[in-house]
């Protein structure tokens, strides 16, 4: 990534994305999801979400989604506050939406103008539990979307986790598998900052530059953000890294499965572990990793921490994490 | 109602409030709520309600509701796309919100910025469903409100019916309880149009002019607003209309409760009926209601249909509906 | 009016617009302004104005106003904060935009996406400065704005003046002429609350259901709005009134020619009279009008008051006005 | 600045800025900005307006400015849109507004709640055409707006030409002189991305972290904004660049005066130079100097080309330019 910044660092080229950096990303773009795809370079994951939101549905309407979803429960109400939108949020039991959960939240005709209307269906690939999309399970979305007047967004800031731990391609399980549009992360795969937005039809990006610079995402040095995402996109890096993020969390899963006392809590499909234990021991383990404490969800007597592997964790620090978890449970496990 | 406008039209005065039916209401408002309680005419319920929660929460916060609530389900997500908030709802048993289920919205400090902090308690009194809150139970929401750092709204558009349906008054059960900001209807309880919003200490309300006039609720010939407002407020004529309205949910309720093949769904405790039935003559009845038909909802093989009695309802009206209700029914009943 | 309102209260009828006024309305408009025009009851006007821009330009964009257009200096950032939209001012002599005056807001396709684009031509017809737009001056803006890619949105809270100054119909000066939207005002016509939103195309006006809803402008009782509207456009009661108001304002306008000290400040072409006179007894004649004091603009030694003469001014209103006016003028005039 | 990201690249870190760059940043802002200033890192220059414009004034408020202000002509209305302000802005002879220019858009308690009350003075220091405020001029402005209730906010995107250009410090011309607010640019003075807001007060910072969340410029890996803007802070290298890139602008002045049939438009304070000349060679030098054509406003048979000198700027650059611009020039020139 830094090796791509410097890169672009060299001569004098336009700015707000008059660049070559910027051009390749949308050559990149099409040959990784199709002629028709047009990729714009956004700042950041939340303002990615935020503007394409607002290129899919008009204030006033609304968006499907599980409750888990980053941009319901993650994103300070900018969807609300920013897009206009009100989030239709369904409970889930592994973080992903289907027709029939999302049929539970469809309205009725007649409730017009008194209702918000979903217009947006949003998934995220991979969930924020970890879980993954088959391309059959984005298919039956996009299908179902498109039957009741809806296009569906998939928020992907975690998609090459999910693409590599299906051993699938970005495409496949996103806007080739009928999704109208997506949210790209760079972030969580190891870019140093910026994301981006891809539409599977240019009929739907037109106009798109107004709302990326108003939702304030325009990187006036631009060529620096495309430049990160070409490097994940040239020669399949983005792979290689969340391969790599993927099995380390494979391996921390094992490592936790021999543990006693200590449980997973959900089946480990991309890059995300949760382990669910006493609270006690829960507590003293999240306080001995500080300052880079991982998520603890307390409920009860029972915590769940939340374990996510990066582009640079390595098998020591897997290692190191579970010593800490053993030294914090009773001694008699 | 229609003679307090006509009234309210002779001689000129000034435009935008300034006028003796705005000064009046301002003294009921003091009457019947407290010597601190400040109180604007608005010009429609969704209104007062987005006008009020902009003045007690800023873009990017949150509410706590119920999931049955008017300003989650009605009001076109105007509380999202007006106000900037986030509504963060919660299932109930009766329409109703408790402290224990206030909580289980509450955020972690530790997630600020991520999530939209809660700093308003919205409730309906009466509910959507037609239950109401004893001044105990607004009083221990308050007082939860208070302790976590939040502010009680009351969404008062039946607030008539739920004090008439206690033999109490309006501010027993609302700002007198410990509530901090009320929307206080009128249309539902006989004027032609107009509600007000009330707020309990002068603090909050300053520089509410500007947001009711930005919020698009400023009427510029307001006595006439006034006018019906005080009309109902003075000598208690709000009660005796409510009185009226709850009574005839009554005399609905009991006729229903001897119907065989018809049940009630909810307790009637101000003036709305919920009767459930089989779907097919639920759908009957409410095709023979039309141009006036009530609201369905469908649930599988079973039929939900909520009935509210107004200012107007008779007793032949009652009569009437439940002739209609006989006939939907199959004849072995 | 309250005829209208009192006759619209008979007999039990649908809420939200399902009702036989509402339907009058639709025939009404549609007498008035062509098969094709689609009508919309409002509640006021500063609604009317912010709902009808909603429907014509999206967030980001711009409307190009006179800098003494109400949407920009009476409307407390509504169209701003509502709308998100820009206000691309420009000063007039006569409070009326021409082609050439709007050109010097056109923004550059270059500047994409960073200007705001201006999507929408807003005229006041008549002017807030009480000028008229002939129904070939309306025509050349529309014109041009379509050349351009844009809409024209005429605000006629003063339509029915503008309308009987010239011996004009409705019509002929706004959708007729070109124009693609009107806010129809009653309110300054009479009415004791109520505007509307008409379109020329229904195109234009699909879902605007929902933005008049969310906009905070639905009346639950339509047909106390829809029945004030439909007074003034039945038999031309309008025009009547509007006559008569435009005929006080020429009344007042000779009185004041008539008058040492005092100058008319714009040729009087609807129902405004700008008078102007030394600072002083401008002050003077202001305070002694209390407590319906005229507007005042100072500027240096020279005072403007601004006098409107409305459907209820009667000739004696006229005489005494005129005589506060020659007590506040100095005894050598 | 490239440096700067690698560094703090190494070793693994908090992220949304608990991490050890962002905690020097707060110590570098206390050392150049006093003890009570307190900064946040951003993404963007725009954002970095938009939510500090968001602290410091509530939607359907008024921001006073000057016609040329970048708030008010490159940010594709998201001040309005976002932050619900409506911009009052001023036309100024040479792009700076003072309190004489300010107080022409004050406005009168009376037309409270119908106009947009002014809450904020908004200027650019170094100014949109190159201009700068003195520390006395920031003072008075300063004053003016404190005396009037409204805080300033200064626009310090190119700050640092504007101190280089004085000879003096970063604080001194802007919170140091009175001001409230500062939006520090670090992009256009070499950073690859990243901009900085700083409050003189902490009281005004409250929150801020939820509008910097929800204005979509919140940088999960902020250390890497944070090291950028340290670099810039460190060892005053900010002057050395900006020295650099305003010497460059004299150059280049100096060429311009010396060559027949081109004038400086403005003196020049900063790095910005805007040259005049006929329209024809105008157009024909922009031409000449793509891909990197400076901007050109037309007005009539005049051209005027705005050139912005940077970091990166050599001798070199300039004599190439002058060297194009001699080519357009007609050869009896």
């Amino acid at each position: 990534m830094l090796e791509a910044i410097a890169e672009a660092n060299l001569g004098h080229v336009g700015s707000y994305g008059a660049d070559p950096e910027t051009e390749r990303f949308g050559e990149l773009v099409r040959k990784e999801f199709g002629d028709r795809a047009t990729g714009f370079p956004m700042l950041n994951g939340t303002g990615a979400n935020v503007a394409v939101l607002r290129a899919m549905a008009r204030p006033h309407q609304a968006v499907i989604c599980a409750s888990t979803a980053h941009i319901s429960i993650d994103e300070t109400a900018a969807p609300e506050a920013i897009a206009g939108l009100k989030l239709l949020t369904v409970d889930t039991p592994d973080g992903k939406l289907t027709p029939e959960l999302a049929a539970t939240r469809l309205a009725d005709p007649a409730d017009i103008p008194h209702v918000a209307w979903p217009v947006v269906i949003s998934v995220a690939q991979a969930t924020e539990v970890g879980t993954v999309y088959t391309p059959e399970e984005i298919t039956a979305l996009a299908d179902f979307a498109h039957e009741n007047g809806m296009l569906l967004h998939v928020d992907g800031s975690r998609l090459a986790n999910a693409a590599a731990s299906q051993d699938l391609g970005l495409n496949e399980i996103s806007l080739g598998a009928g999704a109208d549009a997506l949210s790209l992360g760079a972030n969580k795969n190891g870019a140093v900052f910026g994301e981006s937005v891809i539409f599977a039809d240019p009929e739907l990006a037109r106009g798109f530059e107004v709302l990326r610079k108003g939702s304030l995402q325009l990187a006036s040095k631009m060529r620096f953000v495309s430049a990160q995402l070409n490097a994940q996109l040239e020669d399949g890096l983005w792979r290689e890294i969340a391969d790599h993020s993927n099995s380390m969390a494979r391996l921390l899963a094992d490592g936790i499965e021999w543990t006693e006392g200590a449980d997973l809590g959900q089946s480990v499909q991309a890059n995300i572990v949760f382990m669910s234990m006493p609270i006690g021991p829960a507590r003293k383990l999240v306080e001995s990793c500080a300052p880079n404490a991982p998520l603890l969800f307390e409920a009860g007597e029972a915590g769940v921490i939340r374990l996510v592997c990066s582009w640079d964790t390595q098998p020591e620090d897997i290692d190191h994490f579970l010593g800490l978890l053993r030294e914090a449970l009773p001694a008699d496990h």
